[in-house]
C-alpha cells in the first residue's frame, strides 16, 4: 500500500507504552477461578502452592530387601558377615505393627514402610537366606541408605509452586501427591476478533470477483488457542465508521473480551476508519500508529477503558508477525504469566542463503526448515506478504533485529516455529 | 529396587519390535472423522488437501494507486511524464464493470480488483493529480507490477497440505481462504491409564502410613493431553492378577482405548503380576521386558490384539522418561502423524557441571534451566528418582546416549522441556 508517512514506533517502545496504559494488577485481581487439577494443564497459578503435609509421610524403602538398624551392620564385610533374625514381612501399603529390636530384620519391598526404629534397607543381593527366620548379610549399610525419609520429598510448609507459574504435567503430579484436587488460577483471557473491509466475505460464502474470504479471523483464532486464550469471533464489519464503532462499543459494554483485535481490510480507507473510531472511544485511545516491524508496519495500538485494542494489518502474514511481536506477550500479561523464564518454540538452524534487510526496523523473514546430516537449515520463503500459500509453506520466522543489515549465508539463527 | 536379572532391550530395538507388532494401517483406516476447521488446530490430516479454486481468483492490487496498462507507461521518466485519463474509482470488494482503453487509468486501493485489460498498478507517490479526470505519471511500471495475479497465491488443483500433517494456524487460514470449512482428520488416540499397587490410594483419600496417592495417573494423563491424546482414567487396581486381568479385558472388549498404560506399583511383586497377566491375554503378548534406559529399566512392552500395552515403572520420574522415549512416538503413530520433520520443544543449553553416566544405556538427567548473559545453562537436578519434588524443580531432561560416558561441564546439550 502507499505508505502515507507516519512516525513509526519501535517494538520495545510500543510494548512499554501499552504496558503502562493497562492496570494489569486490577485486571488480574478480578480474574481468578478454581479448576480441578485434571483440567489445570497450562493454566497459570494465581496463588503460591504450599504443602500442608510431608511427603512421602513415612520412611519408605527404595529397594527390595530387608529393613534393619544400620548400626547392626557396621563392620560387616564379605568375609565377616552378620546374621539377623527375620521377624516379619512388611506388606505394601500398610504400617508395620512392630518395632525392630537389635539384630532383627524385616523383609520389605520397594515402596514399603520401614518399621519403627529401623533406619536402613539392605538390598536383596547382599543377603543370603539361611533359614526361614534368619539371614546372612555381607555388606554394611549407612543410616538411611536405600530409604526416602518421611519428609525428604516435600516438607510441610514448603512452597512448591509460585503464583504466575504455568502448570505442567509434573506439577499436576505433585498436586495430586499432596491431595490438592483444585487450584486457583487466572481466567483465560477472552479476545474478540473483528474483521473489517468491504472486500471480505464470510468463509461460508462464495466470494464474488474482487472479494476474498475472511482468513484472518481463522489464523488469529487458532493462534489465540495456541496461546491459551479464548477467541470470540465477532464476524465481519464493513468499512463504515458507525458500524465499527457500535460493534466495539457493544463488546466493551457487555465486557465480552479482555482485548480486541481488529484485523484491518487491506486498504488505507479501512485503516483510516479504524483510526478514527479508536480515537473517539475513550481514554487513553491510540498509543501507537505504525511500528518499525516488517511486515506489519501499519499497526495501530490503542487502550480504551483498560481494554487493549489492536488494529492489525490485513495481510495474513503481517497479522501473524504482529501477533508474535506484541499480542503473545499481551496474552501473557492478561493471564498473569510470570514470563521471567519462558521458552518459545524455537529451533536453532543455519540460514542457507544471504538475506538482505534494511536497518531501522525489525524484519521477520519466513523460512522453511529442513534437516541435512542432523543439522537444521532455514531456507527463506520469498514472495509478497499478501500470499497465504507462502505462510503455509513456511515452518517459522527468523527475526532480523532493528540494527542488523541482513544475514549472511551460514549464520546461526533461531527459528520461531509457527 | 533389587533388579532381578533380565535381558534389557535398547530403545531402538524396542521401538522396532513394537512398531512391527502393530497393524497401524488398519488402525488408521478405521480412525477418521470430520471436524470443523475452527476445531482442527493440532489435528492430523487423513487426506491430502487439494485446492478446488484459484486464489485470490482475480488480479488484485497490492498498492494504493492507479490501475493502468503497463505498456502505456513505457518510457516514462521524471522528466518525461505520461498523462492518463481517470475513468473511474474502483470500489473495494466489487468487480469493475468496465475495461481500460489505452491511455486510461482507474483509481484503486490495496486489495482492489484490476479492471479487464489492465495489468499493473502505479503507486500513488509517482502520480500527480492534474484535474478531476487526469493524472500525470512520472515512472514506468512493468507488466504485473504491484499486482497479485489471479492464481498467484494458489492454483486450482494444487496440493496444499498432505495427509499426516499436523494442522497449524496458518493452515486453518488457507482452508478458510478456499472455503473448506471441514476437514478429514484422524481421531485422537484414546489411552487408558491404570495404576496398580497395594500402596496406592486415590488422590481424594487420605493415605494411611505406608500409602501414597496416585500421582502417575495425573502426570500421565496430563502428558497425554499435551500429546493430543485422550486420557481415559481407569483408576487403581490392587496387586491381584485376577483384578488386573479383568480390568484389561474389559477395556479390550469394550474397545475403550487404542493403547493401555499400566503404571506399576513400585514393588517387584506388582511388576510380576503385570508380567503374568500380559503373558496370558493374547498374541503376540510381551515383546520387551526391561529397557536400557535410566531411569525406566523395568519397563514392559506388550501388544494384545493389536492394542499396545505398557507396563510402566512406578516412580513418577521413570514413568515420565519412558513416556518421552516410547509413548510419545506411539501416540504419533496412532494418530497418523507424519513425523518426518517434527520439532520437539527443545532448548540448547550448556551443562554447568560434570555428569557421570554408565555407557550401555540411555540416561535421562533432569536439569534446571537458567539464563545468564543471554545464554541458557542446565544444572543437573540430582536425587532419587522416586522423588516427585525433584521433577517439579526440573525444567527438562538431557539425554545421554547409549555409548556416551557422561558429559563434561560446558558441553552443549539439547534440553527436552517438560
Amino acid at each position: 500500500m502507499s505508505e502515507t508517512p507516519f512516525d513509526v514506533t519501535t517494538p520495545d517502545k510500543a510494548i512499554f507504552l501499552l504496558r503502562n496504559s493497562l492496570n494489569l494488577a486490577l485486571h488480574l485481581q478480578n480474574s481468578r477461578e478454581s479448576v480441578e487439577i485434571r483440567n489445570a494443564l497450562n493454566r497459570i497459578l494465581s496463588k503460591n502452592i504450599v504443602s500442608h503435609i510431608n511427603l512421602p509421610g513415612f520412611n519408605r524403602s527404595t529397594m527390595d530387601g530387608y529393613a534393619i538398624k544400620a548400626e547392626d551392620s557396621f563392620g560387616t564385610t564379605d568375609s565377616l558377615p552378620t546374621y539377623f533374625e527375620v521377624v516379619e514381612e512388611i506388606s505394601m501399603g500398610s504400617k508395620p505393627g512392630f518395632e525392630l529390636n537389635p539384630g532383627e530384620a524385616a523383609k520389605i519391598s520397594t515402596g514399603g514402610m520401614l518399621p519403627e526404629s529401623s533406619n536402613a534397607v539392605i538390598m536383596l543381593e547382599y543377603v543370603e537366606q539361611i533359614s526361614k527366620t534368619s539371614i546372612e548379610v555381607r555388606k554394611s549399610v549407612a543410616p538411611w541408605e536405600n530409604v526416602v525419609r518421611k519428609d525428604e520429598d516435600l516438607k510441610m510448609g514448603k512452597t512448591i509452586l509460585t503464583k504466575g507459574h504455568r502448570i505442567r504435567p509434573q506439577d499436576i503430579g505433585i498436586l495430586a501427591g499432596i491431595g490438592k484436587l483444585t487450584v486457583e488460577v487466572y481466567k483465560k483471557p477472552k479476545v474478540a476478533i473483528i474483521s473489517t473491509g468491504n472486500e471480505i466475505v464470510p468463509v461460508d460464502e462464495l466470494p464474488g470477483l474482487g472479494q476474498v474470504r475472511d482468513v484472518n479471523s481463522y489464523t488469529l483464532g487458532a493462534r489465540l488457542l495456541e496461546t491459551y486464550a479464548i477467541p470470540k469471533y465477532k464476524g465481519i464489519v464493513k468499512d463504515d465508521k458507525y458500524l465499527l464503532e457500535s460493534k466495539i462499543k457493544e463488546i466493551l459494554q457487555k465486557k465480552e473480551a479482555d482485548a480486541i483485535l481488529i484485523s484491518g481490510g487491506s486498504s488505507v480507507g479501512s485503516r483510516d476508519i479504524t483510526l478514527e473510531v479508536l480515537n473517539n472511544l475513550g481514554n487513553p485511545g491510540i498509543l501507537v500508529h505504525g511500528v518499525s516491524v516488517k511486515p506489519g508496519k501499519p499497526t495501530i495500538i490503542a487502550v480504551v477503558n483498560d481494554i487493549p485494542i489492536f488494529g492489525l494489518p490485513g495481510h495474513p502474514v503481517s497479522a501473524m508477525v504482529i501477533f508474535e511481536v506484541f499480542i503473545k506477550d499481551l496474552i501473557g500479561w492478561l493471564e498473569g504469566h510470570n514470563v521471567e523464564l519462558s521458552f518459545n518454540k524455537e529451533i536453532e538452524a543455519e540460514i542457507d542463503s544471504n538475506i538482505a534487510s534494511a536497518s531501522g526496523r525489525e524484519e521477520y523473514i519466513r523460512v522453511l526448515l529442513y534437516k541435512k546430516e542432523e543439522k537444521y537449515f532455514a531456507k527463506p520463503v520469498l514472495g509478497k506478504s499478501g500470499l497465504i500459500s507462502n505462510m503455509v509453506l513456511a515452518s517459522g520466522f527468523v527475526k532480523i533485529g532493528l540494527n542488523v543489515e541482513g544475514l549472511d549465508k551460514g549464520t546461526k539463527v533461531k527459528v520461531k516455529l509457527f
